[in-house]
């Protein structure tokens, strides 16, 4: 048997299951402090019976290079505690089994990629559009990860001639994507969910458009053949298909293998990232303590 | 001794070397149709004594899935009598040893990853700026390959607010990347070359400027350490500076990891391709035929 924990903002979702995505028992519990939090999913996963390796899917930023000092620790974030927590050393220590360690949009990449919506392709990206925009990349058949992991939604599409006026969101970047086209962006410009929008309001047109540049951007730069996309926002009816046909605009039928990109749902819904994290524990077991 | 090609539109520069990246003997032959020229290549090659692989990087677009019937084929191509060119199995059926195949620029990425100004970096994109713009990338210490090559020369940047009059030059995108600053834009919109035009004029600040999107971008999806920048139109003197600080400014102290990121010059110089080269054929000696 195999663990997983999908470690979020608001809950921990934990899980024991098998590396074919089979889930064996779940269970949900409030993120608390990082003390009571960690401490209330060890037990619930020791009394599930003996596991052979965890699989931690977490909010970031993380630090993911298993050569550094702090791998497996939460980075700097707002989350009051939870700077610094070394999340995935509390487990090995623990449990003294492997730790598969990644982050939260990662892990979910990996689970659509291996038993969802990204099964066979060649290469897959894993998008959510909510609080936040963010996402995962499977290249080659492995989680892209570099000095860090992707932050895909903090580049800056371009903005569409008629609409040069909204600063955007983004403490960072103002009008960078996640300042456009996340959740609390359309919230901030429209007073209302994308969903509660009439459906010939301009909002629709223009977060498509927005995120259809992301799309194309992924499409020409990691030559993915399939991008998932979910999230809050991407339960708008209509908005995906929206997007799928705007990124065919922007592509004017220039990139080889365009004729194979996809743009799709996720198909585990809100299993992928636990799905994931059993894969990052399956995956563990085959790596260096 | 391993041999390499590196396959232009203009000229073929052949060699054979070590995997060291060390060349023992390089020549160079104009590209005529593929049966003179592979010919060509083919007996130089030969007059080399025994190779125990061959490395391929070839002009795109290219079939490099190895599992496609016309792998190792040039694919649609405005050069005379190229298309549907074998010439990766040219070199099979010839010296029947293993043959590496992929794309210059994955080559001369492969080449700077391994030997040059990409080593012991946690992933490389490599660019050139020049007739066009292309480019190839490392993650995870391979070359990223998906239902085709990256074509990261032809996203969207983000027109500056003072210049959004220019309707670029790419035949599919108008304003993409390529359009507005490889060489033969920068010709078309200015009369002369980048390094042709004073120092203070307002070309050098867009163009760069333009460039800069494209390496925060690659930061930001891929979370490369190290952008390699080459070709033509990186020869201009600050070029590389001035892409450098805005890409610097774009990011905002946003990326983790954006501490490590460096944009850079290639340090392989024109040896690049032909150092990735002997690196694929070194690779091919462990793929099955
Ligand atoms: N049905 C819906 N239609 C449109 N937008 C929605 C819908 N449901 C939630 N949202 C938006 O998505 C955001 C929440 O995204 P979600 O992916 O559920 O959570 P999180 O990103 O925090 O994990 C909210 O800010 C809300 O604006
Ligand atoms: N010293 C230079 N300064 C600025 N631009 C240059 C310079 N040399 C060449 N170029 C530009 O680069 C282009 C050629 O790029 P190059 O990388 O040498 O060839 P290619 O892309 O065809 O392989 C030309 O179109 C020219 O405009
Ligand atoms: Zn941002
Ligand atoms: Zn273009």
């Amino acid at each position: 048997m195999l663990a997983a924990i999908e470690a979020g903002g608001t809950k921990f979702v934990l899980a024991v299951g098998h590396a074919s995505g089979a889930i064996a028992a779940r269970h949900e519990i409030p993120t608390r402090t990082p003390e009571e939090t960690l401490a209330e999913a060890a037990s619930w996963i020791q009394s599930q019976g003996p596991v052979a390796a965890i699989g931690i899917a977490a909010f970031g930023p993380a630090q993911l290079d298993r050569n550094a000092a702090d791998w497996g620790h939460i980075l700097g974030t707002p989350k009051p505690g939870w700077t610094h927590c070394d999340i995935a050393g509390y487990f090995a220590n623990r449990f003294e089994i492997p730790v598969g360690f990644d982050t939260d949009v990662n892990g979910a990449a990996l689970g659509e990629y291996r038993l969802g919506a990204g099964r066979m392709t060649g290469g897959m990206a894993y998008i959510t559009v909510g609080t936040g925009i963010g996402g995962g990349i499977i290249v080659n058949g492995e989680i892209v990860h570099g000095v860090s992991h992707p932050e895909m939604g903090h580049f800056y599409p371009r903005r569409e001639a008629s609409d040069r006026a909204f600063a955007g969101v983004c403490p960072y970047h103002g009008d960078c994507l996640e300042g456009l086209a996340s959740g609390p962006a359309i919230l901030a410009r429209w007073g209302r969910n994308l969903s509660d929008l009439p459906d010939d309001h301009e909002a629709h047109g223009l977060v498509a458009g927005y995120l259809a540049q992301l799309c194309h951007t992924l499409f020409a730069f990691c030559a993915v053949e399939c991008i998932v996309m979910g999230g809050g926002v991407m339960k708008t009816p209509g908005l995906l298909e929206r997007v799928h046909a705007s990124a065919q605009s922007l592509d004017n039928r220039y990139l080889p293998g365009g004729a194979r990109h996809q743009i799709v749902s996720p198909k585990l819904g809100n299993d992928a990232g636990i799905v994931g994290a059993l894969r990052l524990a399956n995956a563990s077991r085959n790596l260096s303590p």
